[in-house]
């Protein structure tokens, strides 16, 4: 918390944290293996990038959050974990204008991760949501702390016994899942949503068209609508927490299956097995 | 703050409160005179609206939230201020999910207010932002936390040397101003963008619109694009904190002045007046 390690009951900011007046700042999720933080460049390029969109100076350097990032991993013995760092412009003036907030806060903490094992993994079950984004909004492109639409999503799933929500744009066009990019596979084609949808350019979406150039099979970045969805072969999502994740169903319909998403699945545990070790 | 008034050096929050993470919260801004905030009614209203939305459980009733406020106000002396209420979903475990976070944050506190004297009025430069809204946007009927493109949109105003963000939605359509309601005049009718345009429900807007009936004067909610805006007799926003201010130019261009802005600040200024006498 702002370079202090602290327990979490005690890490606290400021009531008047623009972070928490106005979700004016941004995160990243990573999973952290064998206690590195996997895939922190692409994570940091991220933020980097959202925190200039956002007139947001960062108070420490990359190489200085990764340090603390370690250390905090170290110092809670947690090598297999889910580190999260969020970075707010920090306590201001009322109101929106963005004069006299010069310290933002930044706050890493660690959490219990998922399993990457074949046998412990999910299938998880969709709902589209009835809330809506931005027709290819500018700041889907970073993670924002204004997340109450994926958040709303997300309830309204989980109370209809889903596990995951679809987000479409106010045009009806699928953008992403509320915590997660999207795949489907059409012929054996990989495809995916096109970031100028306004999809998030997630860290695990990008390792998946790696795996697809390298393994090799077809991947394509194309619009598509719920009713087109139910027609593919299969239906998958990826995440920094999770990897890749099948989906089993969408709106109650079951979806199918392909043995590609297992392939593709097995190529990133073996990714991540590499570079951990590495 | 949750029930405790404290110095505000030590108003306090978790760093895991999902106000904080997510913008998954809530606020109203209020003006006080005479130490009674001005239209609490109205503006509780939205709040419990917009908490249903998110399923959000108020921990206080409105009377209660009242009660704390004019006890804030009394202990700061403060009579003519700007109280912010801020309630969040508070602490929960990572995630979008709200399952768990059951202890939401309420925050009030109190700031320095504009005076509604005629001779201190502000003329506001507008500046059309490049940040857009989504059409229709469902949750612009509450104040939620997630006001960074609001944020971003006054910080490009302020950059450009203008005070204020005109916010259009992705189809173009004028919406309203980052902190304010919009109104123009045509041909001696007063116009403003209709709620299904994605409009905040402004407790200032409802006044505004109530003072022409009662004046009477000819009122339309109609849709506009900046180019026509720019043809309007004049130009001006409606907030909480300042009334009714005119606008002096839109995107550099000198926008008309009409007297019946003057007339309906003046008829604002006597109604708060009366209800805060009362």
């Amino acid at each position: 918390l702002n370079g202090q390690f602290v327990p979490a009951s005690e890490a606290v900011v400021s009531a008047f944290d623009r972070g928490f007046l106005y979700g004016d700042g941004l995160f990243e999720t990573l999973r952290v293996y064998c206690g590195r933080p996997f895939r922190w460049t692409k994570h940091l390029e991220r933020l980097e990038g959202g925190a200039a969109c956002l007139h947001l100076r960062l108070p420490y350097s990359a190489d200085e959050l990764k340090s603390a990032a370690e250390e905090l991993i170290r110092r809670n013995q947690m090598p297999e974990a889910v580190l999260r760092l969020a970075v707010s412009r920090g306590p201001g003036e009322r109101g929106y204008s963005i004069a006299g907030a010069a310290r933002p806060t930044v706050v890493m903490s660690l959490h219990p991760a998922a399993s990457l094992a074949e046998a412990d993994r999910p299938r998880w079950r969709l709902l589209t949501s009835s809330w809506r984004v931005a027709v290819r909004d500018r700041l889907g492109q970073f993670k924002t702390s204004c997340r109450l639409v994926h958040v709303l999503a997300r309830a309204e799933a989980e109370l209809a016994g889903a596990d995951e929500a679809l987000l479409l744009d106010t045009d009806g066009q699928v953008v992403e899942a509320a915590g997660s990019n999207l795949f489907w596979i059409q012929g054996g084609v990989v495809c995916t949503v096109p970031l100028e949808a306004g999809a998030l350019p997630g860290v695990t979406r990008s390792i998946v068209l790696e795996l697809c150039a390298a393994l090799p099979v077809a991947a394509r970045q194309v619009p598509i609508t719920p009713p087109r969805l139910l027609q593919a072969d299969a239906v998958f999502l990826s995440l920094s927490t999770w990897g890749l994740v099948e989906a089993a169903s969408l709106d109650g319909q079951t979806l199918g299956v392909s043995p590609l998403v297992q392939t593709l699945h097995q190529r990133y545990q073996a990714l991540v097995a590499a570079e951990s070790a590495a």
